[in-house]
């Protein structure tokens, strides 16, 4: 009996659990495979004691409608930097790849399939040098992978941002206000990108295309003398002004620890009225309601074909590389590729000359 | 010719639409009526020029599908307290009912439908009290208007912040975090008590039943020391802690105007960590997509029927009346006891005590 | 420690899990309670071995979400009508009520929780008769008891119809079309007629106002006529024509045995031809969709309310009886009473009454 | 001042209204250009009085949310086939073709801007043929364009279908049944298969694997026998027996002219029962809920592109070219090469065997 660990690490992703459904599917047609979960990402391996999780046919059944992840993920830890409690009391973050690579030959583990994003990926890059048998398998919301046309999850992503802005169309027409909606994107632009020209904006922030505060409300007020009574921006978490930076996150300031102070949303809102816009603005911060929930049928396909590509890849030991989706087919690409680039949206692609023609304003 | 106007005031709600369209068809059915809208509540009455919108079956088709209201809406202004620049520059709220009176008799208004709140239907009663023919329709997503069983767009409201917590699940499920989502309602924990129930929460914190944030964080830390590794909980914005006042928003003092800090999430969030709560936290403030967007199906008939039954009552002349729906059927009531008393969410009904039944917890 | 039996019989419906979770998270807060599950109605317990199922807030944890029930249902068999295939390889239906009753005893259960419709409350009471502690909940789609306001599932399945209505109207619009679209209610119109007034159709045909053919022709034929190109049909499967019959299903003519052909949608379709309607005809069939999928909110605290009631009751030994919902509110009243009336659309309601006013033709 | 004419031909399809809105925005960009609306594809230029309608930033506000066209559209007449009721009462198909391009130059229309399927494409080259500056722009829900990797329509249709497949599963499992639900695709499969592997069914049959009804009766009892007591079956209307023809339509036998009699679920549900199926089936038709309604975001940024990259194609007269994409970018390629290759599911393609990964028996 052959067996292959499955991991899923970084923040949750629509598509997660059919990507697990697609492995444990394919494994289940071939002799002597068994799939076995490792419990929030590495964790359940490095973990005393361990968790493990079996997964067979029936425990995957119905799973790909599901957001999530059935066997529980984290954006702590990890072989290479565990966290160990110190005498002290204090926390120290340890090399203990050692041990796992120790940990997997017990279990007499063939393979490990990865599903995660750079962070993991990297994390993959490194295990594959000191010889773990391993397949990536790209994961994001945030579309931030060159390596790949589309990670599962982004399009479900921009499905909810949609909905959402479509939502907050009918009170800002209703009442001649500008809507502010914040939707995520780390450090690219892309689910602000395609929510602004899916839902209608008049102006869109990304990182990729620092703005100028005084063109945005330069924008916004000749809407509103247009006699167009309300508009609406979209704005990646990663937006940047061009000069200056953005007022800070003062959370420290009113005594509240680790906690997010209102976001880009709420800044933008007051550094327009600063500029000069008159009208009335609310502000949205999508947050977390865009990373959960069921999969549309976009993301559970792209997630499937790379569940089972995955799983084909260890039966062909293509060891060391990660799925990948290109030219509307699947293939595998090398891991070091994978986490090479990050993705940004290209500021001269038609998707920005079409957003321009359909006449939204990047503040540039 | 017979004109009836028809007037949307207060924040906008799903199924104001199918109200107006209500209005226009029932209207339509009888020979010498003339509806007309006035632009954003009766401001479109009072404006020079004024903006009056003829309102026919043609306008109203297909309308009842779409949030917001066609005609616009306000909280700003009427009759009683419409701002009036003054040479100094600043602005002065003016009685204005007189002219508005008179405007009413020069346009040939036999009446006025006006859909509001209960701000709006005070505003009635007094023009009601000034002789104006006047039929009430009542508007909340809050649900807080003892006269009527139900108010459209409340459904659709919890509707919306049910789907945003089924997305928080999976999340919550997959890192093991309390997600923390603050739901609108005024002054009543209608929205945030069902929002609750049908998510499936372990905390729900209402206006009506002040909470002890200790007992808060010992039902969080009870559900994860019982190996449940996530927790919900749902609050309403208007919700109030027992003992001292809840942290104030402290927009001032990072330099904001006008700009809502956050919100009650996430001082929740860190109160809960003051007092102990380990747990990784996150916090959703749905804020403006739970009142916009196309009306569920229980509004639209609601919504309907409301418009019907408005429109009958001004052929019958009852007016300083407003509609509303009681047992099973619609009604119409005085427009006295329709402002009288407050619709709060009644700490000994069964739904409060269903919600204790499957383990929520009120904070008392 | 005291054993309840909880089963769900007759066709599924949005919610029974709510119902499930609510009777086991209410009797988990009560020392010495245990629930069971029987599936698929009382087969689980008739048949050898016993299909039993333990269930527990564990079992039970996140179910409300999801549709259908998770302990099986069937509209087959049952205590007093339970299939035996006879030596001559036939079925014949056995009352097997006193070996079920016999079961109960050996397997110490105190009470009986049944969810279902008319037929399962029918043998609710004759279980009752003969000494069974029994608890009814009520449950269809097609809210056709009448000893309560509203029923789960109800909501749910108005709501995908109004949707699948929504996405009819833009085809029907751009092509000038007729569309009919069938739903489901049994004997009763309500899902139709609440479909109808929420989507804007200008047809609605129920089983409690027969229809005549010509009236409906007459009025689809003045829609064109006034040049609004497009008109919907909403048809309850079981509307009737005022004379003569409808055209019988005949799928044994064409060798189909025991499928169901076409359906209502069908057959009006061919009778508008041939009195004369010009336009375009397409037919909808939404069927199963309807009655499955994720409960919507309302429907989830409905069911979770008569959930928590149920368990009471049987705390409280109100045996004989069934939830109900009244008045805003959760009481219980008899088996006998449950099950004496069906629930029809009352043709002088005000529901009628404002359909008619915002033009909506029964055919009458 | 130019004049670009836009017409929608053929079956309707979410994402028209993005494409109009897109041509109209870009083109308000430019100088001197206008757009104009023909009704029902080119009936509006034909008839008489011509029904013509005049496009700007006003009127295509807020369309892209919505389904269908707002400029109408039909698959009957066209320029070359106009049909033209003669003296006895009969109706001829009559050659306009010069009419048309008589009216174009009176109208003063620089260029034809046509949103259409391959039939109406076919219609573009041959009036490029006569000398007409036209741009095509690629429309269908069935993706069985060979010129463009993606259509709009396509993604939104597939989620609609697997949305109610989701809704069929939970009565699929509660009820042991096996669910038959059929989708459309003309000649090809492609909805059909994705919304099969979305949803996660156990048979697909498509028109590019003609299947073996034994074959599919044996995955099917397989399935009951290892104690899964459901199964879903997605059914093209396209597919096809292997050997034999499929059962025909006998909507004449029982009196029903032009009317569809319950389509190829029916038919396979019958035979599958003759072949030895014991479980109790039941069929869904999703019908023309498919092709109506909002689009979803991905086919709103894909439409967006389209109508923006058509108005650039009249600016830089790229005429007798059809809008395309592929590789991730917009491209034009010609029309004959857009109408020359039917878009089939490939049966050795990477998306099939991944189909064939998770288990879907294509019954060959």
């Amino acid at each position: 009996m052959k067996r292959v660990l499955v991991a899923t690490g970084g923040g949750d992703c629509p598509g997660l659990n059919a990507v697990i459904r697609g492995i444990v599917k394919r494994a289940s047609q071939e002799k002597g495979w068994e799939i076995i979960g490792s419990r929030d990402a590495y964790n359940g391996l490095l973990s005393d004691p361990m968790e493990l999780i079996p997964l067979d046919n029936k425990t995957v059944s119905g799973i790909h409608v599901r957001g999530g992840t059935i066997i529980g993920t984290t954006n702590k830890g990890g072989p290479f930097a565990y966290p160990i409690k110190q005498p002290d009391g204090t926390w120290k973050a340890v090399d203990r790849s050692d041990e796992m690579i120790k940990r997997l030959q017990e279990l007499n583990i063939e393979a490990i399939i990865s599903i995660g994003g750079d962070g993991s990926q990297r994390i993959s890059q490194k295990l594959f040098e000191k010889g773990v048998n391993i397949v990536g398998v790209p994961k994001t919301i945030d579309n931030d992978l060159s390596a790949t046309d589309f990670t599962f999850g982004f399009q479900t992503a921009v499905q909810i941002a949609t909905e959402s802005f479509d939502r907050l169309v009918t009170t800002a027409e209703s009442h001649h206000r500008i809507m502010i909606m914040e939707v995520m994107g780390r450090d690219a632009g892309w689910i602000a990108l395609h929510t602004a020209i899916a839902g209608g904006a008049e102006v869109c922030l990304i990182p990729e295309i620092p703005y100028d505060i005084q063109k945005v409300a330069a924008r916004l007020n000749e809407r509103f003398q247009n006699g167009r009574g309300f508009a609406h921006v979209v704005v990646a978490e990663g937006a940047k002004p061009k000069e200056g930076t953005i007022v800070a996150r003062k959370s420290d300031e009113i005594g509240y620890e680790n906690v997010r102070l209102g976001g880009i949303a709420l800044q933008l809102s007051a550094q327009l009225k600063q500029v000069g816009v008159q009208a009335d603005i609310r502000e949205t911060i999508l947050g977390h309601t865009q990373r959960g929930g069921t999969p549309i049928a976009f993301d559970r396909v792209l997630a499937t074909m790379f569940g089972v590509k995955a799983f084909e890849m260890v039966l062909n030991r293509e060891y060391g590389k990660m799925v990948a989706y290109r030219n509307n087919t699947v293939v595998s690409v090398s891991l070091t590729e994978a986490t090479g680039k990050y993705n940004h949206v290209k500021p001269d692609s038609y998707l920005i000359h079409a957003a321009r023609g359909v006449g939204i304003c990047f503040g540039d």
